[in-house]
């Protein structure tokens, strides 16, 4: 142990971090999210996967299928794009959703998450505009954050283009919303971005888990179809392994234009060189064999829970209490009445019910609306869904002064 | 198919690329390697671990008893800082480098090139001075770079201490060099820091490769006997799996004061969310059991090819060429006689020997040394490494007019 004397300066670490900082705050609602970790709690807020689904039996073969055969390049780096076999899937997949591509198109990245981060980092400079819906993903401004973006509010339904650099959008059973942007919606959105020359980052994350009603094409395919070629298009899909196989691997994509795509592959390389080579070789040869029955598998899951939770909804639910109804994904909204507060609403029903929620607040980059709040139906049972919307409509009804449905 | 009106605008993406893109390259040296994958080169160029130690058949195990033991948790979304066990262990590990410390200063990244990108995403503003070795590693300008500092050479011998924002070190067997700092440099380089009032990042990526000598402490272990506690410590430890076990699975590590690990803990959730959930519960379970003998088998391994290096260097190469002798790792770096140009020369060895490197000056962020060349010794049989290096003394004597060691 070497004494050092007195005067030595001593580090001051939050003097030195970058004025970025400012913008990058911990999720309030994540740090919650770690106590719900209870077993009594009927629990409504994780926006997670249900893991009864991870078609684990296969991927323990898969996992030593590929050791077997290919364990050396496995274990190795690859290249920052991601792997070749991969995004020839990937674009194929794409061009079957009405975007013709080829792998040139695609960046593998850890997640759609990095995508959104990636984009970010290459297009947002301080104080650029980024439009988002209200609410929007609140993952979404996590990655954006860190590059000191304003935000306004996307209005699709409007005349006029707004002065951005560019839309965020969910347009498949958005999280937290559970809404599907209609065909003509899509329409008007790249009207908007063509008259306001900015460009739309489509996450399409929930798309595959559409569980009633018919496929709206992506924006991007829209895109395409206006501008001829993916090249001269303005808008980047981001999608994910995470929703559909397993978030684990951390494998996601985004499709966009050369131009795009190998910028993001440069700024890739700098933040982690490239995706888990073996995490990669597993998600291919899961997906390219028996993986479209495992969809169905997964959407019939979803689409029961969702049911279930929308009985529950109007069997339960006070007047005045109003909630989405979504075709596919994970989310239901639920409007309250005005006056009340999902995040105090948040707390009562922990203490009074032992159910749990996400409040709506948190979601909306501009103009919060407080009188919201976000259920997600992937986890329970039907019984425990309808047991849990039971104990929350209780504790709304008790806010309200006692009025219920008739 | 839509018809549109001619005068629609089209996208001009490289207008809208954020300023930090113009700090982003490609690198060329990634590009040259791609064309060197023939299988009549015998090259020294890629800086990847010896895919033959890969302990496949242990991983292929851990990875089915991962999956059969708690598939359900392995497959799903996990913490943002690590799996505590993971970061129980790699504290337990750096406790043990005599840095005593716990999870709470642990984050898992993917790999460390990640976790050189959050440092810089947290400390770098443009305009910035990050001190660099000359030569330094590239993939850590390739990390800062998109956070637009300048750079200046990090002189250690130097008396004044430096106006910068952060020192990056690799201090043992540096990628190119193969150079390990002594006990006295370290000492002077925190010394400078104190003075300078910068921050040090401690790049300990081939720490676990030294296969002669003994340890020299860690620039962190000095800083915190200084400083009496990890969290009145200004340097920062990145470690990595990469080297040691397997660069697919993407997983390295940060070690320092809580302050910056919490802060960078919120930066990785809005990068990538976390590292992959199941590539941390195998590594943990293989570094748990076994793990020091592969590490000695790795050693040996690295020792007998950097022998046979040495060897091959003293036999062939002409006189007024100097190259490295390094402890450890997989580096040797070699300096040309005045004149002559590492680029010039690759291409002389690949056209007439067959024979590749990496030429020295990308490897500089200041005054470039292009008389000088990387050489790894990692993936060669010692017979390959012989003739390899027989060849390209060939090719520098050609360029020399002929002078031959004695």
């Amino acid at each position: 142990m070497t004494t050092w004397p007195d005067n030595r300066r001593d580090m001051s670490w939050s003097d030195r971090f970058a004025g970025r900082m400012a913008h990058v705050r911990a999720s309030e609602i994540r740090e919650l999210l770690k106590l719900l970790d209870q077993p009594d709690i009927l629990s409504f807020a994780g926006g997670i996967p249900d893991p009864a689904m991870f078609p684990i039996a296969r991927i323990k073969d898969v996992y030593a299928d590929i050791l077997a055969e290919a364990g050396e390049q496995a274990l190795q780096y690859s290249v920052s794009e991601g792997l070749t076999p991969l995004r020839d899937w990937i674009a194929a997949k794409m061009t079957a959703m009405g975007v013709p591509c080829d792998a040139g198109n695609i960046l593998v990245t850890a997640g759609s998450q990095q995508a959104l981060d990636l984009i970010g980092k290459l297009f947002l400079s301080r104080g650029d505009t980024v439009l988002v819906e209200r609410p929007t993903y609140m993952g979404a401004l996590g990655a954006f954050n860190a590059y000191e973006p304003t935000y306004a509010a996307l209005d699709i339904a409007a005349g006029k283009p707004a002065d951005a650099q560019l839309a965020y959008v969910v347009p498949d059973f958005a999280n937290p919303t559970g809404r599907t942007l209609s065909r003509a919606e899509r329409e008007r959105l790249l009207d908007q971005a063509e008259a306001g020359d900015f460009a739309i980052v489509e996450d399409g994350a929930y798309r595959e888990l559409r569980f009633s009603g018919a496929d709206e094409p992506p924006v991007l395919a829209l895109d395409v179809a206006r501008s001829g070629s993916i090249e001269a298009a303005r808008t980047l899909f981001c999608g994910t392994f995470s929703k559909t196989l397993s978030p684990a691997l951390r494998l996601g994509w985004v499709c966009g234009p050369r131009a795009v795509v190998d910028k993001l592959t440069l700024l890739k390389q700098g933040s982690d060189l490239h995706a888990s080579t073996i995490n990669q070789m597993v998600a291919l040869r899961i997906v390219s064999d028996g993986y479209e029955a495992h969809l169905e598998r997964l959407r019939a899951r979803y689409r029961d829970q969702a049911a279930a939770m929308q009985a529950a909804l109007a069997q339960h639910m006070p007047l005045g209490v109003s909630w989405s109804h979504p075709q596919g994904g994970m989310f239901v909204w639920l409007r309250l009445p005005r006056g009340l507060d999902g995040a105090q609403l948040l707390e009562a029903a922990l203490a009074e019910e032992r159910v749990a929620f996400v409040p709506g607040a948190p979601f909306f980059a501009v103009e919060p609306d407080a009188a919201s709040l976000r259920l997600s139906y992937s986890l329970g049972t039907p019984d425990d869904i309808d047991e849990g919307v039971r104990r929350l409509a209780r504790v709304i009804a008790s806010r309200m002064g006692g009025v219920r449905a008739a």
